[in-house]
């Protein structure tokens, strides 16, 4: 089968190499000792490879959320109802969320995406690109069939290729969708390999005995559904959810346009998880926005060699940590671009 | 003796409690799990303390950049020459600095001072409140007069009082100095008590040998002043520099103005050392930007008990760590502000 998924793959380029050494040069040359400004100096010559420019762009942002219902929360695996999911699509498009105030604060336009929310509502302002009405529940069975977990992905690509058409220098990944991080402990204990009880959390507030019950239901949807942890599509379909499948998506298609891509916490890393599964390329267009306070995140990070640009103790979601972090990668590009270099400022260099 | 510095410290208050306990009831009822945006919530309700609103507000922003020259370069305690201070002043106005890009990214005006630059140059668009052409060398003597040092403290209340009354709601401390990591390692070791050789680095790049001999002459200007750790104003007159005793008195005189302070790195620590041994409270109005790479700051951050808001391998000074941790107050002020409510947004609260 090859369709827009294997298209999308088959374009993700290496970083190129030649922007990256003519970044890097500047950094040396720029009016301040070198590598006095750490990572934002590391971070310039990244983007630089990513965008295959040796001055990296990011004046337009977006950040996509995108949005769907697990049918595992009839096990009682969250402290929120599951009609919260569609209440803060409500917020999304409203503007009352986190994301809409960290995103205007950033300069970040939100695009929200309803890929699989409960219910039949048509939100005004929301990307109506519903799969079906939340997932199954996984503690029974598979998540999904495999031609939606292919949709999910797909749609994820087409997204942020109508956002690319629209002007996108970099974006971030966020998410709404109560019981996905149950989803999300799943698929990291599959990939990193790590026991679930490591990779599992409070998520948004349980007690100790909810976590014990949290844990239980992921280790019965493992037994249940024993995905292969080398099929990508496999372990999508079996334990979904449809908003991690769709940001799958994103990552991949924003690198088959060489647009940097910022991930966000725990629910986007297991997203990434799933990206580089079907193509470990794509690992080089990720920036770690922050690290999350949640514990399964830490895991992704090292599975995935990265480093968070920021710690905040934050576990909220949607894409705030990822949108903060733009902040910092639009500071890194305006200084390797806008500084002026030794020789035109006319200040001495070391030594000199 | 009573003038602007008592005057000013008499106006230094204890934050607003009752603003804190009101944004602290706001953060419980918007949309979003309690304490899910970590250090945002925090520096949210302490914003609110400083300005004494139940919703602070973050939209006048200013980076302060004091600069000044030390006599101790004779010593060879530097990797770049002493006239980088005034030429990099230059760069300053002309907007090729790191801070100038930062400054754009952030949305903050950068307020160039020269206190003492060597020289005797005026640029244009620099505040010229030049006190001395540098400090005297510190390894022989004192750096300054004790009339020069309440002189620095001073111009640095008059420069913040002044940005005040065009629109202040967070400041900013940043310096250009050549030298000047050698005085705050000195400032440092009287202050915090510990080993001069604990809390030196290389500064702008030095190799071992040179970095053997920065902590010689600290040692040596240590023990030709012996200034007595608990007398601000001595500290400033025998080690300096005019930069640091400037940024002390910006400092002071925001904190008597309700305009929280975001600290840069180690030489704007040192400058926070100063205000702390004036006045206490103040503690109470510092924000730490960033983790500074350079060894003597983390002793800063353990002695005034301050947790960094970003930790980016910066070390470059000019207020740019501390630039970057304005756009995270930002977004902490802008959550608390136009996040909506559970109630406004008909979303479920947890367990509902």
């Amino acid at each position: 089968m090859s369709g827009l998924l294997e298209n999308t793959i088959s374009h993700i380029e290496p970083l190129d190499i030649l922007a990256m050494k003519s970044a890097e040069e500047r950094q040396k040359m720029l009016t301040k000792p070198t590598g006095s400004l750490g990572k934002l100096e590391d971070l310039s010559i990244k983007l630089a490879g990513i965008q295959g420019k040796s001055l990296p762009v990011i004046n337009k942002k977006a950040v996509i959320v995108m949005a769907a219902d697990h049918g595992v929360v009839e096990e009682g695996i969250s402290a929120y109802p599951q009609e919260v999911t569609a209440q803060m699509v409500l917020n999304f498009v409203n503007g009352g969320a986190a994301i809409n105030a960290i995103g205007r604060e950033t300069g970040s336009r939100v695009v929200v995406v309803d890929i699989g929310v409960k219910g039949k509502n048509e939100f005004p302002g929301v990307l109506n690109r519903k799969i079906a009405e939340g997932t199954q529940n996984i503690a029974r069975g598979p998540a999904m069939t495999t031609e939606q977990a292919r949709q999910s992905i797909e749609t994820g690509i087409e997204v942020v290729n109508a956002e690319y058409e629209k002007g996108l220098d970099i974006v971030a990944t966020g998410e709404m969708g109560i019981g996905n991080t149950t989803a999300s402990s799943a698929i990291c204990a599959i990939i990193t390999g790590k026991a679930a009880a490591m990779v599992t959390g409070k998520g948004t507030g349980l007690d100790s005995k909810q976590l014990f019950n949290k844990i239980s239901v992921i280790n019965k949807a493992l037994s249940v559904n024993e995905p292969d942890a080398s099929n990508p599509l496999e372990i999508m379909s079996r334990i979904g959810g449809f908003e991690i499948g769709g940001l799958a998506g994103v990552i991949l298609g924003a690198a088959a346009k060489r647009v940097p891509v910022m991930i966000d916490g725990f629910i986007s890393g297991a997203a990434a998880l799933i990206a580089v599964g079907f193509c470990p390329q794509v690992k080089d267009y990720l920036i770690a926005g922050h690290l999350s306070l949640e514990p399964g995140h830490q895991s992704i990070i090292e599975y995935l060699d990265m480093e968070p640009l920021l710690n905040l103790n934050m576990r909220l979601g949607e894409g705030t940590g990822a949108a903060l972090g733009i902040a910092i990668a639009a500071a890194a590009c305006r200084t390797l671009s806008e500084m002026a270099t030794f020789a035109e400022a006319g200040v001495s260099d070391k030594g000199g």
